[in-house]
């Protein structure tokens, strides 16, 4: 999974249904430290996450493995919301 | 899915009919504000998207999960049109 | 898919018996107007492309969709010669 | 499948009740040496590693194929803890 | 199919039985003539290659569709000893 930073929404016109009805979050990868490091892409919200919340993205088929999602032409889905990262014993990050 | 302009069309010899049917454009991912930053790819239209656009583009298997798609050899799909794109609050892009 | 050329021929030694009958082809990945711009790798041969062929390459679980390649460890797959590309409404590959 | 490092861990909110009592470890990707080359990315533990563990770390849909991840959101597992690494019949990497 | 040198081996502690009994092997990812171009990985070894070999390196849920691996978390397979590569009609690499 990816550690991102949603930093945004979209409002697009989409023919699957189900697909729809979910909220789509414009995301960014980031470091350890919550730091942007990677382009920015799309994924189905599942977790209820907020602009400029840290969380976890999983991709590929993996992202259809939810009710919400499930034979959906999606391919990413933020699966959690990050409430803290520890790294080399230390907090790094933690969700304010 | 990848934020991504549709930038042209492609007429191919396939062997696959149902994809034979299919209309297939040529894409270039962007940023969230519609610039572009990837190498150029095709995908099977399932919106009518037209060039220029501003579409989402779905992935790997996730790209068979629709009834003109199951089953072939297709690996993207251009899966919606992007209405707006919204990032900390401010439109970045609004399609004309 | 993968806008690609095909730059050369493989010869090997496999294991899995249906893969042994299946041409593999070199390829590149191009832009759009048939500039290599990406690194080597091989696919299986759907459509009789010959060397200096511009072509889509679908990769992933979506290349074992077809009769030749389901069930085989086989993740690319030539699955169209292209006849044109057209960008911007003008035509920059035509197949000579 | 990756070698990595696992350098740390993950707090988060889950949906999914499998992963939620799962170890998620934040790890990055080496080379055969255990020299950091990759950015930071997060797996399921399957294998009870630790933090400073060189390990393999395995992707996609290979990452479903176990019993604590089946079916779950999940793209990427902690499938071992590497021993020892030779390269050019030499040992380049011995766990402490 | 990525073409690649097999460059080491890696012992390592792991869960899953099957994978257990595999031979891992490290390889890296190389141009159309053999030269080294990618990052090291680890692939279970399908055709009883050995260092220094020039392999075909099969990924994602292809690695599963073998004998020797279906079902388990394996993400990459080594499916052939190249014998020779031909670009532009002449032989650029022949196993020795």
């Amino acid at each position: 999974m990816r550690i991102a930073r949603v930093i945004g929404t979209t409002i697009s016109t989409i023919k699957d249904e189900k697909v729809r009805g979910s909220k789509l979050l414009i995301l960014r990868q980031t470091d350890e430290t919550g730091e942007i490091i990677g382009k920015p892409y799309v994924a189905v919200d599942l977790v209820d996450a907020g602009v400029d919340d840290l969380v976890l993205t999983g991709h590929g088929s993996s992202a259809r493995q939810t009710y919400q999602t499930k034979d959906c032409p999606v391919d990413a889905v933020v699966m959690a919301v990050i409430d803290h990262l520890e790294v080399d014993g230390e907090v790094v990050f933690l969700k304010s």
